[in-house]
């Protein structure tokens, strides 16, 4: 890729990117689309401006965003939101970092050597453009300037360590404060038990697991509720719910048809066949209060058949005080492992409950099965992707299909089509998988939401850097040199690093894209306000039904964090190689961050809270990623003939020291709560009912329905 | 090796065993010698024959050692032991299953083949001896009669799977029972708990300790003892010990002179300066007095600084009840979990009081750096050992040292030198290393004895595998094919796959030493015999002292597991392909559990009770040496060109399967107190005092001493 062409792209983005930002700052002052701009806010309850008036700046966003403290985004979005923001804050802060020594040293070290232009009037296999002479593809071989490069390496390195280590602990402190935190968190006094063997001849379920608690326990043990098969009741209550909401909006349309010409209105009618379209012809407020009475007391009966006689082998134990809940959940507690397993419970709505009750092995295989089918999926999509790359290159597309010669010699076609064909296509790629990988992780047999999420996250960045990242460089590469390995295969590793700093314009560009794009998008939230105004026209009647259209969702960390991670993998392996990448991934996180700030402050809602969980997860694929780094780099020295690449090899040993350190010292406490932590938390017991209620799963509580009869005999403590 | 040294080797070996029961049979008949063939009955207060008089069958310690059951053996050896005697009876079990099926079948079917001879016409580089032709090695290739040796692999492996799945169990019910028992464990009631943070200001060590543990165990927390630096005080205590007794001795020399022709006696005297040689001449009674009145005032100094200025950073914890110690040992304290790491305490004879204080980092920089050395150890033992195997065979002795050709020709000397020389050059070298593995161990800090000894016998384990029998097949085999390898590398695996079964024969008589002279020797103990009469005689005076001469020790596990791990892996690799090894598998561990089982009883004292900790240790060994011969015969088969080999590719998965699930189903139970366990055993309080003092170190505990003045402010609960 040429400069123009690399320069037009850049521009383009921007002012796509500028664009978009002058169409939030104009649709976001509309009172009417508050509910898309300000959900979280207004959710709260809270004013949508947060000065209370509305500002003629049409920048204030950013002043706020700036502004907010830590302690605001844990208010209005949770400890996993505040711990993202270290993510995004610490790369930053890595990527600065080392581009504040890189960018002034490197550039010139590399830009007044000739190593490429000799090589390339040798080869005469590559045009010389004005950008390469900035990578260090451009320095002579083994020559003395390499130095500046290897301790670049270092530097990145060793920046990287401070920072994650400064992070790490800060994350151990935040998740310890949200812990220590008085408020009444059930999961706190609740555990997990899973595995519970046969019922014993003579006693009922809840009579074995209230027995076996209550002598391990006795003084600690609340009481248990056995895990029930909800299925069927699960079944009526949706269709309850469903009529619910037919007979709202029935009775909406009425009153709204008392129009001065016809007082009574005309009562609204429907079919009850498919769809509304065929069967018989009824009045919908009477059928769905008909329907109502109906499936209330059928839910009534599946609720007790449920309690009685669908009961599962889990269950969940509450404890009255937390350290209670907290020891028992980390000790041992049969002398044959696969019964009686415990854990710490999830909160109520990360809950899964299909999930709860899978049998022991069954978990185990699913586990193993699923690992299999990811790592199928991460190989052979390398096929299509494979494909994909092979066409980035313009030259390699009029090569293969000449027909297409007159179209794309045009040069101004050219020019956008070398820009944004490859990164949109790569793009509009990757957004097919999340979807099925979180399908996946469900599958294992996780009880919680949030750990469904991390498990899906990591599948998604072994896929993103198996195939965004090595499949891009290598194919790229394998394609356009196939002719000179075919014939001499030894000579892969001297091809790939020599044309590890082409691809360097490809990545440039596509982070580029990623952040005045992307973000520009997310910022505007053009989509969901379509999809609103749409919805809010043509299908939405009542107050529910409205809000539901707006409801803005979570930050989607499943897929954000891999997204983020592929960004982290390219700039810091193309940091010293190409130091110019570095600018545009402090671009990339500073945007992100100032963006993502107003989003989680004003938009996003959180769907649950794991206290930064989320956080091993992300210091050990940085890592991971930094591994990566220095391994490419050995190997690129080695390329570039330089005597001493050796010096490069305690890099990779110290990165593991490192994670093995920062593991011991902090991870076991993300894992499992420590004792110290919940101890000195507030030591009044709460309300123990509400604890309670809080896991009774929404289909099995109902008004009408006195769960004290469901789990009278269990009150071991009154 | 032809048949005739190899008859001559197993006559011989059986001739000295025969001589060495019979050794055994005069001697432990004599009372003079109780005290070496029935130290653990005496010890224990029982008469040293069961019955109570001496019986006139010479092979009554056969019935005795038959008839007793596992409860005798727990109540005289202990849980260990018990275990030990698992894992002798399951391989039992297993050759004895195996050889039922293997025997019979594939030696016809081997043995009516021709396929070495006609290879060995062919090649005519090595001679057919009788042996061999009862090898699989002689099955022609891709032979139908192959389809026997391979189901004979499946055979063994689900023979295996069966065993050891029912052994798991009965060691985990073992185990159970023994932590269920109300006898008193100090160790039940205590936590480890190690790397506490600096002292805060203004408090001492004693009360950080004491308000951290209180305020996180209000209820459960009985008192705690820092753990001190006591080498001094040891010093001290050990310097007064030895006082002591000579003393005594002085006293018992000073009162036997006292003849009738010298009524006073002769005062004994000696000198104070080196060895008792040089300095001044005191008498040596009233010398003692004075050291011993002066050490113990000293000690006494001594024991109050340790106590005040000598305190580490760990510290014995102890709780009022057995559940509360074991949910605090497996609880996670501290947020940063480098500090405040607790675990269950060893027996107090157990806990190795220097390793206890090692800082968190150290024990892990301790443990790679152990590690290294260890490996480098397995590795570079090599060495010394290809050169032993290459001098294995006399015909290379003869090659490379002409001048022994007209020794070693004469057909007597050839015979001897060809069945023994070999096989004893092994086992000496094999001597000299359980000690320095020992050392090692004991170097990365890890605080009790007994997980010591499993560190070391898992090193031993690597070491005797590697070295012994990988070493000896390969180098016996690149020695005597190093010219051929030499021409053409690519030929290793077929010339491996040959010469397997010729090593057959090698590990044939080793098997046969190991048992006969080894387990001759163990059960005759005439080397403990003749120290102890020679120490009685010239050395020993007082009643302590030839007590001293006579204690049994130990059952030495270290090295004994990894020893019979050896011909666990030896007989499993070889039981397909040399079906014959399968019988002295079985005498080996035949014999060796009625000789141990007689020894168990009779002799060896268990220095520490881990309540069967060891046997997940010898259950995955086994299983590795399962899958080492899974994959061995995989290689074997491929060299005989089977056609159906990949039909023996699901072994080794199904291994790893077996192993996975039984680690999962048990291994946790091992590693940490079920809580059903200890809460369903006695739930009265002992005295807590009790507890307490077991884990005072002898030289912290005088009468004099009071130590309620050491820890008077401990006490939570009067």
């Amino acid at each position: 890729m040429d400069l123009s062409s690399f320069l037009t792209s850049l521009v383009t983005s921007f002012i796509i990117f500028m664009v978009l930002v002058f169409v939030f700052t104009w649709l976001s002052r509309k009172p009417s689309n508050a509910v898309i701009y300000y959900p979280n806010r207004i959710l709260k309850g809270l004013n949508p401006c947060e000065s209370g008036r509305r500002t003629r700046n049409p920048f204030a966003w950013i002043g706020e965003a700036l502004r907010s403290s830590e302690e605001d985004i844990i208010a209005m979005s949770g400890v996993d939101t505040a711990v993202y923001f270290v993510f995004l804050s610490s790369v930053l802060g890595i990527f600065t970092l080392s581009g504040i020594v890189l960018l002034p040293v490197l550039l010139p070290v590399a830009g007044t050597d000739k190593g490429m232009k000799s090589k390339s009037e040798g080869n005469n296999n590559e045009a010389m453009t004005s950008l390469d002479k900035l990578l260090m593809g451009n320095v002579t071989e083994n020559s003395p300037r390499l130095w500046a490069f290897l301790l670049g390496t270092y530097w990145v390195s060793f920046v990287t360590f401070y920072v994650l280590w400064k992070a790490y602990k800060h994350c151990s402190e935040l998740r310890a404060a949200a812990e220590m935190d008085p408020g009444l968190k059930p999961e706190q006094f609740t555990v997990l038990v899973r595995d519970i063997p046969p019922v014993p001849e003579g006693q009922t379920r809840k009579e074995q697991i209230d027995s076996y608690f209550k002598s391990l326990h006795p003084e600690t043990f609340y009481r248990s509720m056995v895990i029930t098969n909800n299925k069927e009741a699960n079944k009526i209550w949706e269709e309850l719910e469903s009529y619910k909401k037919k007979l709202e909006r029935a009775e909406l349309t009425f009153s709204e048809s008392k129009t001065a010409s016809n007082p009574d209105g005309t009562r609204p009618t429907n079919r009850t066949g498919l769809l509304g379209l065929i069967g018989q012809q009824v009045d919908t407020i009477n059928h769905c209060n008909d329907k109502i009475k109906d499936l209330s007391q059928q839910l009534e009966v599946e609720q007790k058949i449920t309690v009685k006689e669908k009961q599962q082998a889990s269950a969940l134990v509450f404890f009255n005080s937390k350290p209670a809940a907290a020891t028992a959940a980390q000790t041992l507690h049969a002398q044959i492992i696969d019964t009686w397993t415990v854990m710490e419970a999830p909160e109520p709505r990360q809950l899964i409950w299909t999930n709860i009750t899978m049998k022991f092995y069954e978990r185990q295989i699913r586990k193993y099965v699923i690992y299999t089918i990811a790592f199928l999926a991460i190989v052979f999509y390398m096929v299509p992707i494979a494909f994909v790359s092979a066409f980035t290159t313009l030259r390699n597309l009029r090569n293969l299909l000449p027909f297409l010669k007159s179209i794309v010699d045009q040069p101004a076609i050219k020019t956008i089509l070398e820009a944004y064909l490859p990164q949109i296509a790569l793009i509009v790629f990757l957004a097919l998988l999340p979807s099925f990988l979180l399908f996946l992780s469900k599958s294992e047999g996780i009880p919680s939401e949030s750990h469904v999420v991390r498990a899906a996250s990591g599948k998604y960045f072994y896929f993103i850097v198996f195939n965004v990242f090595l499949g891009v460089t290598l194919s790229g590469t394998l394609f356009s040199s196939l002719k000179t390995i075919e014939k001499n295969p030894n000579q892969i590793i001297t091809i790939l690093g020599h044309s590890l700093p082409t691809n360097a314009s490809f990545f440039l560009t596509f982070v580029a894209l990623k952040f005045f794009v992307g973000y520009g998008l997310e910022l505007s939230r053009l989509i969901p306000l379509i999809i609103y105004h749409l919805k809010k026209k043509y299908m939405c009647k009542t107050e529910a039904e409205v809000k539901e259209a707006w409801a803005p969702g979570d930050l989607g960390f499943a897929t954000r964090v891999p997204n983020d991670m592929l960004i982290v993998t390219i700039v810091l392996c193309y940091s010293v190689i190409a130091p110019l990448i570095i600018p545009f991934g402090v671009m990339y996180f500073g945007l992100g961050w100032l963006i993502l700030r107003n989003q989680a402050l004003k938009v996003y809602v959180p769907s649950f809270e794991s206290n930064g969980r989320m956080w091993p997860h992300m210091h050990s694929r940085i890592l991971a990623a930094l591994i990566l780094y220095q391994i490419t780099m050995t190997g690129f020295f080695g390329v570039k003939k330089f005597y001493y690449t050796p010096f490069l090899i305690p890099l990779p040993i110290l990165s593991l020291i490192f994670a093995y350190v920062c593991n011991k010292r902090y991870y076991l406490a993300f894992r499992s709560t420590p004792l110290e932590v919940v101890a000195h938390s507030a030591k009044d017991v709460p309300n123990m009912e509400m604890v309670f209620a809080a896991y009774v799963p929404p289909c099995m509580s109902l008004d009408k329905f006195n769960d004290a009869d469901q789990f009278g005999e269990a009150r071991s403590q009154p």
